[in-house]
């Protein structure tokens, strides 16, 4: 087959590749990374590019923004490569580095941490042996295994075979004093590296948080407990996919698409694990183990375990206890023989990242009733207290994460994060996170915008937009009817960043309640099946990136939130990750985590009418009852 | 660097190799295996091959025998390529292929596992899983554990990563019927292995006797117990050296020289493997465990663990336990999840043959005090009953398996295996194991020839060969002066199968007494320890192929074997073969094992003088004090 040169501009790379390639997969070659939240199928526009020069064959452009055609771009996903190319990639095409969200929590004033002390999964012990002679001819080994007894009360420590190799000499160099790196699995010590001498430098661990959207990696002293460094950025295989469902079709439906989305994941974490090292003058040896939070998906790719069954009705996970793996085995750059913990999960849509934040989060010992809300791509809820969990998976879809929604965007750079809307002339005043024109609107950007929507009248409470009739001359400009049927100019194009009008659709409006009314939809479920009152709910813990964005009076305005005393609300930030960290520095919070996902009951909703009538009651603003909503009143 | 064809006759095999590569080496390299005791150090002389055509450079041919210096061979392992050759390998330098001898004990028939029943190191479970619903929406890996718990009461089961790889399909294919594969190690059940329905094929596990001489592999049905076949072959490891102490010098001194022994143990053990699959018609898949009984030196090199400081004062291994390891890890073709298990050492020089070989063999729950020798390439002794157990190792050397003897050689085709000499022309009549042309003499005939030598008046006690001037005329032909100093003639090259005279000569006669002296004085020593006399054994077992040749009466004449009545002695064949086969079929036994190695007391001979004290009085016919031979006087 015939082979092309394809130039990517502004980045100037260029690649060869053959003749029928996409356009999307060619740039992935290259390096760059495109949005593509519908996995290339075509229906998202999100991965326009303009062709400068050479011959290629546009594929169906339907889903492509109105400008952007007449701008003379082109899907990079159903356009397939004829000849030599040159190719400009869009701002706006581009995935954007993340800024990673952390909770300010510091994990060390953790009371979990204070009451039990730091047990790591992996340690380093330095070690005096005592030197042999004819009389005292114990062999390395069971010397090693003495006086880790002897002087840390380490009994039934074995060896990998690695280890093992090592050990004679390393004993020897020493001259009879080493350091050996240890691990802790299946309750019992394993030593998995040994060197000469004693070792003054830490040890370190690596949590992570595999997110759908975005993972992040934080790297943690296991000796003092201390937050070292972290890092985020896009997970890998949002190229395939936006969402859950989208990556196990992938994986289903094309050849070795199990494994891509399995090396997709590896490549991230390894990138970022890269990028912590090279900061940190530290090598891969140095991070003995590694404990990763993740949803039910997200783990089985990462494992490279087929997640096809969880799409199918019963829903079933291959499991939701994984085992610890070498991370040599599974591809991650770190110590060979470090073990990969994945947090344990409850069910299919509640994984092991729930798991974590319930730990790290929830109150222990308390009769508080908590409600914890994790949105994020999905949207998973946890409702109890130190005696009893429920929780359930609401399939909220990202909408608050700009998917599905024409200009939204994530919480980054360029994103709007607040709206008002003057109600007179129906212009918006609206926040750019960091400043500069906006490029599209974020998660409480547009919970900003369907309660300003709504408090200026653009909107009725079931998310129709007025007819540009009935409203005034001079606000005609801003209520129109555009290519998708009615919509809102939020920014005109002369002020936005993308030199297209952001506009929020009647669309774009049904999404955004389809998915409010899907969370508080699931809240009320779990509170029926329990018969408790929503108002007995002492705390409501917000955990994921978006909430931090979050204002509670604006999401309880719309029906997003339950109508509580603001008091009761606590954003926690990424819990995931504090979970992982947790897990990391305490084989007792590992046990717990394990106990939690397996004491959780896992409501799931689509079995009876419950959920159903109480989501069509909810996709309203704020609710078709207005009576769980006293304060507006 | 030039590079020369060499063909290796009559094989026909050729092979090209660099100038300068030595002969012993470019044979190895073409698949042909030279008897090499010494490792290639032109010392043994046992590698002769001739150059029929092309220019080599001879080296040191000091040892190599007169008559072949007469017939134009040269040592290969001194003589190295300068051009293309044309080289004959003589049938007498060729290793030859060992017959496997097992004992007539049937497995079955154990007492130990007739009273603890089959537990088997791994198995096969068939499986039913009750079939999932929106209700009943337990993950695969629970259901899983579900039924292993209620069929068969196997609780805390963990699975591989390459297991839970393959459940989901499997499960689905077998409609929810499947057969899973799972070992137990640590206490632990890991599932490794899971196909869809029901396997009705039995699994099978490997017991391996990693002898320095020889390795045998016997295939067991891990279901019924039955023994399905066996398979034995020269340790490729022998072209290295011919005992221990040359192996960890080759180690030691060649560069990757570890490696290059490791590669060779398990090079043996798959090719026996190899052979053993193709005959029964099974995969590498079907064996699911390796259990695997050697001395501690062939124990590290097996795993690839230096063992240099065995070899160095204080003579440590680095270790006596050993880790359970992967067989994909250690390179052996059998599952690739499935453990090999190495049997544990007592110490540097009692390793796990012994072990296995004590466990296999010595009655349980019985206060008769037992004498245990294996007599192989090294001569281990224990001594103990049911309570407690000491043992030791006397270096006796391979002279025995024809080490270091010229004519010597191993109990094959060929060897003689019993000697009678007339005491008035002194000829020899004498046995060939299979008829034929004798080529050498093995082990027992060794100790005819001693004690035949004795009785004709041939040698004194002291192993001095009587002068030909004071022999009869008509013998001068049988006593006389050969290269190395007096010899004796037992069969002239007229009726052997070499073409030489097959002799023995004084300096034979002296690494014999060295031998049987050492292994004597092994057996006093520990006695003293005790403070017990020789009359108080109530049985001694004789284990190790070469074990099952040795006539009693002649050994007691000679002083190898302590003066006891016959019906006290007991032949047992290949103990460690035994034990291996135990610590397959029985979880329990390999604890035993581990006890029994755990509790013997190691008695270090090189400490104090009280065995160099009894082996110099042992270095005689039969021993300096004649009381502790009454039988014979």
């Amino acid at each position: 087959m015939a082979q092309y040169q394809v130039t990517f501009l502004p980045d100037n790379i260029e690649i060869t590749v053959e003749e029928g390639t996409n356009l999307l997969e060619a740039a992935r070659n290259a390096g760059i990374e495109l949005g593509s939240p519908c996995g290339g199928n075509g229906t998202c526009g999100k991965c326009a590019v303009r062709v400068t020069s050479g011959l290629y064959e546009a594929g169906n452009d339907f889903h492509l923004a109105e400008d952007s055609k007449t701008q003379g771009d082109t899907l990079s996903c159903t356009a397939s490569v004829k000849g030599d190319l040159t190719v400009e990639i869009p701002e706006k095409s581009r995935m954007k580095k993340h800024k990673v969200v952390l909770s300010e929590r510091q994990i060390k004033e953790n009371s979990f941490l204070q009451q039990n002390g730091i047990n790591p999964v992996g340690r380093k012990y330095h070690l005096m042996l005592t030197k042999p002679d004819l009389k005292d001819n114990m062999n390395d080994l069971d010397r090693v295994r003495k006086a880790l007894r002897k002087e840390y009360g380490v009994t039934e420590a074995t060896i990998s075979l690695d280890g093992l190799r090592k050990l004679p000499e390393a004993i020897r160099l020493g001259n009879f004093e080493i350091t050996i790196t240890a691990i802790m699995v299946q309750g019992r010590c394993e030593i998995i590296g040994v060197e000469p001498g004693k070792m003054e430098k830490p040890v370190f661990g690596a949590a992570v948080d595999m997110g759908t959207t975005t993972v992040v990696v934080v790297l943690v002293d296991l000796d003092s407990g201390t937050i070292l460094d972290q890092e985020g950025t896009y997970n890998k295989q949002a190229t395939y996919g936006s969402d859950v469902i989208s990556r196990i079709i992938y994986a289903d439906e094309n050849q070795d698409g199990l494994s891509t989305l399995k090396e997709a994941a590896t490549d991230t974490v390894n990138e970022l694990l890269k990028a912590l090292l090279a900061r940190n003058g530290l090598s891969a040896g140095d991070i003995i183990s590694m404990v990763c939070g993740g949803n039910t998906v997200m783990t089985h790719l990462l494992l490279g375990v087929t997640p096809t069954y969880l799409r199918l009705e019963p829903y079933l996970p291959a499991a939701v206890t994984f085992p610890a793996v070498n991370a040599e085995t599974l591809g991650i750059g770190i110590h060979p023989h470090a073990p990969v913990l994945t947090l344990p999960s409850v069910a299919s849509y509640v994984g092991g990242d729930i798991s974590a934040g319930v730990f790290a989060i929830l109150p222990k010992n308390s009769d508080d009733l908590n409600l914890f809300i994790d949105i994020g791509t999905n949207g998973e809820l946890v409702l109890g207290n130190s005696e009893w969990l429920v929780t359930c998976s609401c399939s909220a879809g990202p909408a608050f994460e700009g998917s599905g929604i024409n200009c939204g965007m994530r919480a980054m750079d360029g994103a709007i994060d607040w709206i008002e809307i003057d109600p007179v002339n129906l212009e918006a005043g609206y926040r750019v996170i960091n400043g500069g024109k906006p490029l599209g609107i974020c998660g409480s950007g547009l919970i900003y915008s369907l309660s300003e929507m709504l408090e200026a009248g653009i909107i009725d409470r079931a998310g129709k937009i007025r007819l540009p009739a009935e409203v005034p001359g001079a606000c005609r400009s801003r209520i129109r009817i555009g290519p998708e049927g009615a919509e809102y100019l939020l920014v005109p194009e002369s002020e936005s960043g993308t030199g297209r009008d952001i506009v929020i659709t009647e669309g774009d409006i049904k999404n955004l309640l389809r998915a409010k009314g899907a969370i508080f939809a699931g809240i009320r479920t779990m509170l029926q099946q329990v018969q408790l009152d929503m108002s007995v709910i002492s705390n409501v813990f917000i955990a994921g990136g978006f909430g931090k964005y979050i204002n509670i009076t604006d999401a309880v305005r719309i029906g997003l939130l339950p109508d509580l005393p603001e008091e009761k609300y606590e954003y926690v930030g990424n819990s995931c990750i504090q979970g992982a960290i947790l897990g990391l520095l305490s084989l007792e919070a590992l046990m717990e985590m394990d106990e939690i996902a397996s004491k959780m009951t896992y409501l799931e909703l689509s079995i009876g009418n419950q959920f159903m009538d109480e989501f069509i009651s909810a996709v309203f603003i704020p609710h078709t009852d207005l009576s769980l909503f006293p304060s507006l009143q």
